[in-house]
C-alpha cells in the first residue's frame, strides 16, 4: 500500500434509460466504488448531465480517494453517437440528442471523458475484463428489450466509415419479413428482442390463448421482465416456450452469418433473457449458428455467455478510457 | 527511362476454375505483358501448379524484362486456404486440396510467393488500383455463379480468426429458406447467383412457362452466359427479368445488413452478372440496401460497380504481392 497514495484510477459510467451507473475503477478491473442515481430521461439535457457528473463525484467520495487519482472517465450512452467528438447524434428514449457529453464532463470534472455506444462499451468490457479476454476477434449479442451488438476486430471495436458499424440486432434474417421497431423489417431484434415477443404474446392472448403469463403479469406488459420468462418457462408455457425457441433458432441463424462475414474466435451471448435462461437458449443459439456457417469457419469458434453482466457497461467504459489515456487506439 | 533495368515488377496471378491468368505488373498498377493457360482442373495437382509456374514464366518472357526484375508473386485462388500458410485447405472444382501453394512457385520462380482467396484479392484489387482507391472501409461482393465477397477494415483484408472471414455470400436473407449450394439454407447465393438462377429457370420451363432462353440456348443451361441474361433482359422477357430484379432485392437487402454490421464507405459490386446489367441491377440494389438499413450508416455510403472487370484477380495479386515484399500487413 506504500504506493497507494499515487494509485490511478478511473471512472467508469454505464449512462441508460432508467438509471446511471458510476463506478471507480482500476486498471485490472477492481471495481473501488459505485454510485447510481435515475436518469430520469425527459429532463432537460443539461440536467441529464448535471446528473451524470454527479454521478461521478459520488463515486468518487465513495471511493476514498483523492480527486487528484482519477485520471480521466469513460461513459457508455444510448447511441448513435460520434464517439470521436464525444456527441450524442440521437438518442429515442434519452433526451440527449446533440449532447456534447464529453466536453461537458470533462469541462465539469477537469479529466479527460471519452464516449462510445453502450453496446460497443459491453462488448469492450467483455473483450478487456470478461468472457473475451484474450480474443484477436469477437463479437457480442446482448438479447433484451431490443438487440445489441459489437465487433472487435484485431483488438479494436469496429466503429466503420459512420463510426456506427456493429447495429447486430438489425441483421436482416428474413428479409421484407416482420416489421422492426427500426422501420426496417425482417430484422433480428424484430423476431428475437423482449418487445418483439410481447408483441407476439399481446397477440396470442387477444385470440383467446391460454398461457401462465396472464396468471403472472395480468395484462401489465410491463411486468414481463426475463425472471417473468424463467418462470413460465419452468411451468412449461408452451406460448412462451415456442417464442422463445424461435427467438434462440433466428438468433442462432444470425450468428451464423456474422461467423461467415467475421470469422471471430468467441461470439459472446449477454443480456437480460440470456442471463435468465442460458441453459435453455445458448444450446439452440449455438446448435443454429453452426448449422448456418462453414465448417472451416465455425469449428473453432467458441458461442459463451457474457461473464460481467451488468458490470459490463461500467468496465468496458472505465478500459476505454485506460487505454485511451495511455493514447492506445481503441477502434478503428 | 535511365532508370528502367533496376526498376522492380511483380508477377500477379489469378488462379481460377478454367483458367490460370498471369501478369507482369508495376508498383502503380500497369500491366507490362500478360499469360494465359487453361487450369485442367482435374489434373494432378502437381501438373496444376506446373501449368501455374509455366505461365509465371511466360508472362515474365513477355515482359522483355530480366528475371532479376520480378521481385515477387501474387496468387488469388479459390478456397478456403490458408494465406499465412500458402496452403490450399479445400476447393472443390480444382484439385489442389492441401497444396502447399507458395512453397511450391517460390521454390520453383526463386523469388517470395503470396497467397490469398479469389475473392478477397478482387476486393483487394479493386481497394488499391479501383473503384475502392483510398477507402479505409469497404466491401466487395461478386455476383456470378456463386456469390463471393471481401471485406476491407482499416485498410486491410479481413481474415479473422479462421483466416476465411468475408463469406458474404452465404449471409442467410431468408432463415431456413432455400438449399444452397454449400449444404445451408437461406443463403443469398441460394438466390441471387447464376447457379440458383438457373435452378429457378428449368422448374418454370419444365412447367411450360414461356421465355425466350429456350429459344437463346436450347436445353444447354451451361450456355447461360451473363450476355444471355443480357439479351433476355433487352427482348422484354418477364422470367428472366422477375428473377434478376428478385435477385437485386435480396442482394440489396444483404448489403443494408452488411452495412448495419460493418459501416463501410463504399460497397463494390461486381461480377459478370453486374456487368452485363449494371444500370438495371445496380438501382434496386442501391434502394433495398438503404431500405433495410440504419439511415446514419447509409447516408454517406457509396455503393458502386467494379472498376477493374477481370483484371481485378491479377491487380489484387499483385498488391498484395507488392505490399507483403514491403513487409506491410495486408489482412487482419
Amino acid at each position: 500500500m506504500s504506493n497507494s497514495e499515487n494509485t490511478k484510477y478511473v471512472i467508469g459510467v454505464d449512462l441508460g434509460g432508467t438509471k446511471i451507473l458510476a463506478a471507480v475503477i482500476g486498471e485490472s478491473g477492481e471495481v473501488i466504488s459505485r454510485a447510481k442515481k435515475k436518469t430520469k430521461p425527459e429532463r432537460p439535457t443539461e440536467e441529464i448531465l448535471g446528473r451524470l457528473v454527479s454521478v461521478c463525484r459520488e463515486a468518487v467520495e465513495a471511493s476514498k480517494l483523492s480527486f487528484d487519482q482519477i485520471s480521466g472517465v469513460g461513459i457508455g450512452s444510448p447511441g448513435p453517437l460520434d464517439p470521436e467528438k464525444g456527441i450524442v447524434i440521437e438518442t429515442p428514449n434519452v433526451n440527449l440528442t446533440g449532447a456534447k457529453i464529453t466536453d461537458f464532463v470533462s469541462g465539469e470534472l477537469g479529466i479527460p471523458a471519452f464516449l462510445d455506444n453502450d453496446v460497443n462499451v459491453g462488448t469492450f468490457g467483455e473483450f478487456v475484463y470478461g468472457a473475451g479476454k484474450g480474443c484477436r476477434h469477437l463479437v457480442g449479442i446482448f438479447m433484451g428489450t431490443g438487440i445489441g451488438g459489437g465487433v472487435i476486430v484485431d483488438g479494436k471495436l469496429l466503429h466503420g466509415f459512420s463510426y456506427n458499424a456493429g447495429e447486430l440486432g438489425h441483421l436482416k434474417v428474413r428479409a421484407f419479413g416482420a416489421k422492426c421497431g427500426c422501420g426496417d423489417r425482417g430484422c433480428l431484434e424484430a423476431y428475437a428482442s423482449k418487445t418483439a415477443m410481447i408483441k407476439n404474446f399481446k397477440k396470442a392472448v387477444k385470440k383467446g390463448k391460454a398461457t401462465i403469463l396472464t396468471e403472472l403479469i395480468g395484462d401489465n406488459w410491463n411486468k414481463l421482465t426475463s425472471k417473468v420468462f424463467r418462470k413460465a418457462w419452468d411451468a412449461n408455457d408452451k406460448l412462451v416456450i415456442n417464442e422463445l425457441e424461435r427467438a434462440a433458432k433466428l438468433t442462432g441463424v444470425a450468428v451464423g452469418s456474422l461467423l461467415d462475414v467475421l470469422s471471430p474466435e468467441k461470439v459472446i451471448i449477454g443480456g437480460g433473457l440470456v442471463e435468465a435462461l442460458e441453459e435453455e437458449l445458448l444450446p439452440i443459439i449455438r446448435e443454429n449458428a453452426k448449422k448456418n456457417c462453414f465448417p472451416i469457419i465455425s469449428k473453432d469458434v467458441e458461442i459463451v455467455p457474457a461473464a460481467l453482466g451488468d458490470d459490463a457497461g461500467i468496465l468496458g467504459a472505465a478500459a476505454i478510457a485506460w487505454k485511451r489515456l495511455k493514447g492506445e487506439a481503441v477502434a478503428v
